[in-house]
């Protein structure tokens, strides 16, 4: 008689949360399950806090409604958004594993052209676990993946890379545009699959999506704000776009990496262009000054944590976009207390807080926790 | 009975040189007949002059070898290089068309995943047709493909994009390793199809390689020098690595963006590691300090032409590289000498010029002309 086969631990398994925003049942949970079961789940649920969201039997998760986050942060709960899926940021805050992977709840699994599932949870893990390279591009994208190298020319000092801080997936079905567009173009599906992992290069910004979203939370964790918006604000759906820009602009500063590329979601469903329409529009203004704005960032050297970074991009918002609306003041003010409620939440050096206190604050705290 | 379908032209036929240089019979036309054959070939023949090559029937083309470059030039002559493949550019100089399209005779038709045989020189149309995006990375690659589009948070002030001047193509089988990685990893093939095309960020450099290159003469031309290169200098193989640093920080300069990704070809054998060992290793000592001055070359606002910045970074290049050997030195007067023969067969705007003598120089000097 055959033994039996000794189980492969699922990669990071203790060290990876992953981080969902919802205001509904998770039956999405259900075709992630083979890939998401062994991890453990932050749920934040977004707007009215009496409603139960059903989870799935079987995941190891704990859940946040506003409630909570009122309780935990107290004042400093105003830094985080209500009726939007940029209180996820919540998450990452609570949170006290080295990584992060957050997921829309409208996100299933994809195929490869083979037919194959995708599991973008162990793609985001591979492209985080491997370094980037900011500094010069690399013609056949990712270097490090098995069959790739770096080409002819390719300093070779370079060839090391520079920590992953951030790995952004991408969409197959309803890609993610912007309402102009989805109005324009609403039967545009994206049925492309581009085999390739690349690092967006140093001094590029790039429009990050919320939607499948990796991270190293240690590296660059209090960089992932997604600031104010939805209830009370006057724009949503650029939460993700802003913690995208403070991330880049920081993480260029601090030779870290962010790839984007592989592993794509199957998006389920466009949301609905008319009411994208009233939550981006001036967004879709202010971006003109706000992408010029990052492109001009510059960090003094003495800026050497992500926390440094983060409070000098605050006051360098308060003065050049404070010019544009007021929102923007009220943004940087906000940036100021996130990075509190982090400190509060995070008091020692990550990799620290990870070892000493495994059952820290949070544990005792969301409303539901089951396994 | 059915009229005859109306042939469709082959774009840009008219538009468009194909430069390729050789050393042998051109019997890899073969495979290329159906794409290339309705257009016009300029082969550079490196090494022995007296040596017959054979070009199969039926393609048009214009042949130097090293007798003509020297007759062509005189004393300029001393900037081309001999017995390596950075001759090439001596067709560049001699074209009079608006677009280049230059592949090595070791390079044959890939075959897409589904088995379709790619014509490359469609694809390098397409790419230099549509604008590039060096501002700001578009996550679905590039917008203007069908099916693509700009992604939420993609400024609307940057869709226009910029003027493509280069579209870098790949190569499936044999990848374009240097020396070292190919002693290494003698094996390693590339089979990965990445069906993408993307910009390479302003301000970011690559390794151009010129086996599947193409190019808006009009646009970049002056800049895509292949250097001092092969025979009585100290270096080898890095000719397009050269002409790809020179030209994009010159395109960074002047608004201009470059592509890379598709077309494939099919890369058939790989050269000797050892002869290219030999070839390299001072590029690749060279190059630690030759990338970073790249990285820190700035054009004075006064330079708005190709011409001007190139001899603007000749002037640079002398000064900076200098130190490093006597080489630069000689390679900086050399890149002089390319733009003074530049002016000279390309006297007055490049669309004037191609308007009022298609049949310039050129035509009356080659050693062999047929149909």
């Amino acid at each position: 008689m055959a033994h039996p086969v000794s189980p492969v631990s699922p990669p990071l398994k203790d060290e990876l949360d992953i981080v969902i925003p919802t205001i509904r049942n998770l039956d999405f949970l259900e075709m992630w399950r083979p890939f998401f079961q062994p991890y453990h789940l932050i749920i934040v649920q977004d707007g009215d806090p009496t409603k139960t969201i059903r989870v799935p039997d079987g995941f190891d998760y704990e859940l946040y409604n506003r409630n909570d986050v009122n309780r935990i942060l107290g004042p400093k709960a105003s830094c985080i958004s209500f009726k939007d899926s940029a209180c996820r940021c919540f998450g990452f805050l609570v949170s006290k594993k080295k990584y992060i992977f957050t997921i829309d709840d409208d996100c299933f699994v994809a195929k490869d052209p083979s037919g194959k599932e995708i599991n973008a949870l162990t793609q985001h893990i591979q492209n985080l676990l491997t370094p980037s390279t900011p500094h010069f591009f690399n013609t056949l994208y990712d270097p490090y993946r098995d069959g790739a190298d770096f080409v002819r020319g390719y300093p070779f000092s370079l060839r090391e890379g520079a920590p992953t801080a951030i790995s952004h997936g991408l969409w197959l079905n309803i890609p993610d545009y912007d309402a102009p567009t989805q109005l324009v173009k609403p039967l545009e599906r994206n049925t492309r699959y581009v085999d390739a992992v690349m690092t967006i290069p140093k001094g590029t910004l790039f429009p990050m999506c919320g939607m499948n979203l990796g991270f190293n939370r240690e590296l660059i964790g209090p960089a992932m704000y997604f600031g104010l918006m939805g209830h009370g604000q006057p724009i949503g759906r650029y939460d993700d776009m802003w913690a995208g820009w403070c991330a880049k602009v920081i993480c260029d500063h601090l030779g870290l990496g962010v790839k984007t590329g592989l592993p794509y979601i199957w998006h389920s469903k466009a949301s609905n262009p008319f009411v994208n329409l009233q939550k981006e529009y001036k967004g879709i203004y202010w971006q003109e000054e706000i992408v010029p704005f990052f492109q001009s960032v510059v960090f003094p050297e003495e800026c050497t944590t992500v926390q440094n970074c983060y409070i000098e991009l605050s006051k360098k918002v308060k003065e050049k976009l404070g010019t544009i609306d007021p929102y923007f003041e009220k943004l940087a003010d906000a940036m100021v207390t996130w990075i509190e409620a982090w400190e509060e939440l995070n008091p020692v050096s990550q990799a620290a807080a990870a070892a000493a206190q495994p059952n820290g604050v949070k544990k005792e705290e969301p409303s539901v926790k089951s396994k």
